[in-house]
């Protein structure tokens, strides 16, 4: 697979060479999205070439039966993965009856662009049939944030050498597959089809969930740029409504079809109003036309790009890659819906089930809280506040008791779905993630009533998780926490995870302290939630026991933390030692000689101190990140964020350019080989942290106090980025002698730069 | 499910009730096998209520694909299975043209008979049509010892209350299908069929492993015992062979059907030949006719109790318990074909595959060692012998090198077959049992041969990879084995297991010892395998550079080895302390819980101290197990008999007792709600040495001398054992007061009873 196919550009993803073993990965990469549905990049006419055909409905998922070798009791049955939808781009092409397939054409001139800036992706290449037409198709294509139902295509065909037909035959097809299901069975029944002129729709339903969704089409015709009649041949099958029509050119003419496509679901609205809802929608845009819509687009787009740019100078690579993770992001996630949420591939492919993952808490929460309203980080905690109860069953189910939360390690609704008891039931380090999203919102955003009214049960719910999970060893005379798999899933099973350890701790004495603030200060919340939750007054006393005699591994000999019980074991051999042919180790390796190997996946100890690195000491970063680093893989794509971020916050620039440099356009240049899956939509979360956190030495104290520490690799101009920090918009530009601070805001904000506190006021730039 | 219904007999198995709920169970209990093919007793009549149909070929197998949940680098893609074999039973009953189906006529004066001592199988039973028939129905069926590819049937019809037609048809059938196979396949292809008068067959193979096997059956007919000649219906469909005749009935009349039929196979012709060479079988067997078919059996059976019968008296059902044993051990594996092993389940289910386990070693060979030739035991050490290659490959997939072996957990043909990580990968102490397979025969039979000309190429690899397996541990300063799980399954991916440590020093040193005794007594043997191993000096001194210096985990506060690193950070609740609503804990407890738990599934340190007993004083013996049995759920059927035998060996009698009362009777009584999926046919080699070892104190020791220190339980009058020791057969009857001994043999033999040496001759009594 070629690697490096895609032009540098600054604000648009582009390719230029048609290359049938590169349409998978263009498919993930291109994709478009609005956070409420999305779309793989997938041609629009026939393609009998490899394809991953992905359409998208955000919150519409099918419990899919699970496979497992062996089952282990406490196993979910059934994981709940995102939808491959129905097809609405779908256009069949003919050329004189001929179908216009680029996998047996001849195409020239092909380019493809995804323009992020206004929030478009198009298409153009010339083909030359095997019966000798030559066509120049233009396509264009985008999902609409204002109309958040619809999206529009506009697709031209120019006759080259020929005259005769064009036949556009635009369809919607609800007979697909997820290609990852488990059975190969189908996830969708078909209930109603409806036939109109040059419009129609169907209404289907997900089997078992239930989700019941009509997709709609509207379609007009141009022939030169002018509007013109046309008539309709219907097919109207089991499963799918196929309208043709054909329409003559003269050589040199330009056929236009417009289809605009909607998905209306049950998630908002009643189901016997889908059909309409969708007619509504389609016949809305089509009065709009796809030059407003572009224009509505553009608009979007630009308020997005106000509060969440990142302007690199001197690297254009790396301009294009951090517009593409911030573009992806907001495509993938709105903020708006409470109901939705970051699956780690968005919606640019089907792996990992579109499902939910500590990912949102610990890597996406960050990037909307920084970029966006905060709301929209708020609807992300809301998310976890309303699958509590499923949070506490799923507790239950493996033997907890007393309203204890165990949240799962992945999800769609609430219920876990996901089947290695490794996994599932031993790296529950995710709860404390849970807890430290709420810890970090608070501080970002000071809206500390988010406490009261949400986040203190579910605090309570994990407190008690981490008390009924930790056990007392008359050996050690401290609390442990046994059988665990920490942020390294290279490790499975292990002991005393420090990482794990450290947050069950933090979590318990975290939420005592939130409980006394609400007790003190919102005492009818306070009253309301000790009812709810049945709580003792001696049941904090019981978890702070365990907080405070919470046991770490240490070695005297390394003055290190260990990341679990018996690391010293191994036979720490760098990954520098390692011969390249066995890396990735992950594909070089049998799992058990991973797994009793030094070798970190992604930060675990270093995990912990980039949570809560004011807890260490200058020296004490140093020595870990000098121990643990060199054994560390990388080989999730959330490891070289954190581990940029940690080398910048010890002046450590190479080194956390290096980092950066792994995560930035991991997707772009498809490191891993496996781009053709989709995005790897959550860690994009993490490439911005590396710039904001890690070269920004962005930080927010306990006591909600904004800092920065700026450093700019020496490989840039200079670089700038932008934040909405409590309503008030700073953009921070950075080069190599100076900071220059500018506010977009109503009121004067006081910063930490370097060490020293400056005031930024509105419209004033700062140099520092 | 009813769990007692089986009637208590010295010699039998008898069921004098039909219950539609227990049809499954029956099936296994009532098994019937030869070694070289069985069969689950299924009805020969159509039923429509719920079965598990079951007939099985020794050596023919499948390569089922694996199904995971979650693909690890080194699992294998095939998971080699018993299969289920083309029905050679079936013949359908009509009386008048109404098809007999137990599950839909009243059925009464039901009896089923499994006769141990002749080993047959027989089945009779009243049954009223709904269309008012009534019939008597006797059956009798055997798969002879003598001609092994032979099974034969008589099936009589009287009819009580009417004049009319009985119609038999028997037939063939190849379309059979593994209830456990992972995808719904089929196994099979039927190749041929082959139609004759009054006989037939069927030529199929295995999809994949292109096992040719050819199904053949003759038929005849008696009228009141009176041959009868009969008109043949055909029917001759894709995959299967149907013959009906008709023979009218006046009331009071029996109408007989005889069916012999045979299974081929590939394994030991040449596929050209099968056809013919199971006619020739069936031809055979007609002549012979089914009494003297029954009469042969009857012999062979006698021969087979000669040498492995044990008679307790005063307790009926511990008498029928350890006879069936010893029978279905028997039925499974006769131990004439090196190219056979022993699955779990032997011929009387599908789960786990038929596929061979660590048991053989740990558990079966004693078993066959002292109950018939030692040329039994070799030949199962020879199949491990012969998969050394496969076994040498699987390391190297593995990343092992230098021709180090990693004998696989479950197998076939030497393949590994299982796919979770921390069985497959990580429980390599199966590894030790191999090479204590060997130490064992050498020691019984003092036939020391076996090791230069077979045994220490195997002993070389495994000690390689024992060698390689562990790692230096500089914080310890000893070598460490990471990463393992043990006998006790309930823990997985440890570190330092005791027992798995412990074998890999004994499997280094034995194999040093070994080598130097072939160096110096087999010169010409010890030079082929140094080239043929390619094994230098030098090495193994690197060998006992990691045995000298094995880890062990032990607790100075508890004075004894632990099972593993930390195991003392567990809560230690003795298993009486817990609810029994909370047991078996494999079906009550998630996953994750049993594995921070401190239960026991089976003995783990304690399997050890029962191997190398003669290493560990008694007061070690006794502190292990009054640290580790409390500690022991016995969830596998594996576990009572170690303890059992250690129980006894340190003068417990109740608790001996009290574990061979959980392993006698675990099929019988159905203590674990699953013998309807198949027999627990290795742990039966386990009941045979609670008595033998356990109550009977048999000991050999490492210089080869055998001894005895009988104790018999209080519930008993007496027992007895037979063993075959060096081709002498030796007779021990214990009671309360004394010990008789008795040698059918050529020679004197010298035999420690209570310390006491005394001298055996042929046909001496010897009372002590």
């Amino acid at each position: 697979m070629n690697n490096n196919y895609i032009i540098p550009n600054e604000w648009s993803v582009i390719e230029e060479v048609f290359d049938t073993d590169n349409v998978k990965a263009s498919e993930s990469l291109f994709s478009i999205g609005n956070g409420a549905m999305g779309q793989r990049a997938n041609f629009e006419e026939d393609y009998s070439g490899e394809t991953l055909q992905g359409s998208y409905i955000g919150g519409v998922y099918y419990p899919d039966k699970t496979r497992v070798g062996w089952w282990k009791n406490g196993y979910p049955e059934y994981f709940a993965k995102v939808l491959n939808a129905p097809n609405w781009i779908g256009i069949h092409i003919q050329i004189n009856r001929t179908n216009l397939d680029l996998n047996v054409c001849e195409v020239s001139n092909f380019k493809r662009e995804l323009n992020m800036k206004e929030g478009w992706l198009s298409r153009s290449f010339n083909a030359k049939l095997k019966t000798g037409e030559e066509i120049r198709v233009e396509a264009k294509r985008l999902i609409s944030l204002e109309l958040n139902e619809v999206g529009a295509i506009e697709y031209s065909v120019k006759a080259l050498n020929f005259a005769g037909e064009i036949t556009f035959s635009p369809y919607l097809d609800a007979g697909i597959l997820n290609e990852d299901s488990n059975y190969d069975e189908y996830f969708w029944e078909t209930l109603e089809l409806v036939e109109g002129k040059q419009k129609g729709a169907i209404l289907s339903k997900t089997l078992k969930t239930e989700f019941h969704v009509a997709t709609a089409m509207e379609v007009s015709f141009e022939l030169n740029t002018k509007k013109v009649p046309v008539e309709q041949i219907s097919k109207v099958e089991e499963k799918s409504l196929t309208y043709s029509y054909t329409i003559k050119v003269s050589k040199g003419d330009i056929a236009t079809i417009y289809k605009y496509a909607s998905y209306v679901s049950s998630l908002n609205y009643q189901n016997n109003e889908l059909i309409e809802a969708s007619f509504n929608n389609v016949e809305k845009a089509t009065e709009l036309g796809f030059q407003d819509l572009l224009k509505l687009q553009k608009n979007a787009w630009e308020a997005i790009w106000k509060t969440s740019d990142i302007i690199i100078e001197g690297d254009v690579k790396a301009q294009q890659a951090i517009r593409f993770n911030i573009f992806q992001l907001n495509q993938t996630y709105i903020g708006t819906d409470a109901r939705l949420n970051i699956g780690p591939k968005g919606f640019t492919g089907e792996k990992y089930g579109g499902s939910t993952y500590w990912d949102t808490e610990a890597y996406c929460i960050p990037f909307y809280m920084g970029t966006k309203d905060s709301n929209v980080a708020k609807n992300l905690l809301l998310y976890r506040y309303n699958q509590l109860d499923k949070a506490i069953e799923n507790a239950e189910k493996l033997g907890f008791k007393n309203g204890a939360a165990l949240f799962p390690m992945v999800t769609m609704n609430g219920e876990e779905c996901h089947n290695e008891w490794e996994i599932t039931f031993e790296e529950i380090h995710r709860n404390g993630a849970m807890l430290y999203g709420i810890y970090n919102y608070v501080k970002y955003t000071q809206d500390f009533e988010y406490v009261p009214k949400y986040g203190l049960e579910v605090m309570i719910a994990i407190a008690r998780f981490w008390h009924q999970r930790a056990n007392f060893s008359s050996d050690k005379n401290k609390y442990v926490i046994l059988g665990v798999t920490g942020p390294n899933e290279y490790e499975n099973n292990i002991n005393n995870n420090f990482y794990t350890n450290y947050l069950a701790k933090w979590c318990i004495e975290y939420t005592v302290e939130c409980l006394n603030n609400v007790k003190h200060n919102y005492p009818e919340d306070f009253k309301r939630i000790v009812e709810k939750t049945n709580l003792k007054g001696e049941e904090t006393y019981s978890w702070l026991e365990v907080a405070d005699k919470m046991y770490f591994p240490f070695s005297d000999k390394h003055q290190v933390y260990l990341q679990q019980d018996g690391f010293l074991d191994k036979e720490l051999i760098p990954v520098n030692e390692l011969p390249k042919s066995e890396r990735p180790i992950n594909q070089k390796w049998s799992w058990d000689r991973i797994l009793r190997s030094c070798y970190i996946k992604q930060a675990d100890v270093l995990q912990g101190m980039f949570f809560f690195e004011d807890k260490f000491s200058r020296e004490e970063l140093e020595r870990h990140f000098d121990f643990y680093e060199p054994l560390t893989v990388h080989e999730s794509s959330l490891s070289p964020c954190v581990h940029a971020i940690l080398a910048a916050s010890i002046d450590r620039m190479p080194k956390a350019y290096e980092q950066y440099l792994r995560t930035a356009r991991l997707d772009l240049d498809d490191y891993n080989h496996e781009v053709d899956e989709g995005c790897h939509i959550t860690s994009m979360a993490g490439t911005w942290m590396s710039i904001v956190q890690g070269f920004g030495g962005m930080r927010v104290s306990d006591e909600g106090k904004l800092s920065f520490n700026p450093q700019i690799p020496k490989e840039w101009k200079s670089y700038s980025f932008t934040i909405n920090f409590r309503n008030q918009i700073l953009k921070i530009k950075v080069n190599h002698s100076e900071t220059v601070l500018e506010l977009d805001g109503t009121m004067d904000v006081q910063i930490q730069v370097n060490n020293k506190t400056i005031t930024v006021s509105p419209y004033n730039l700062v140099t520092v």
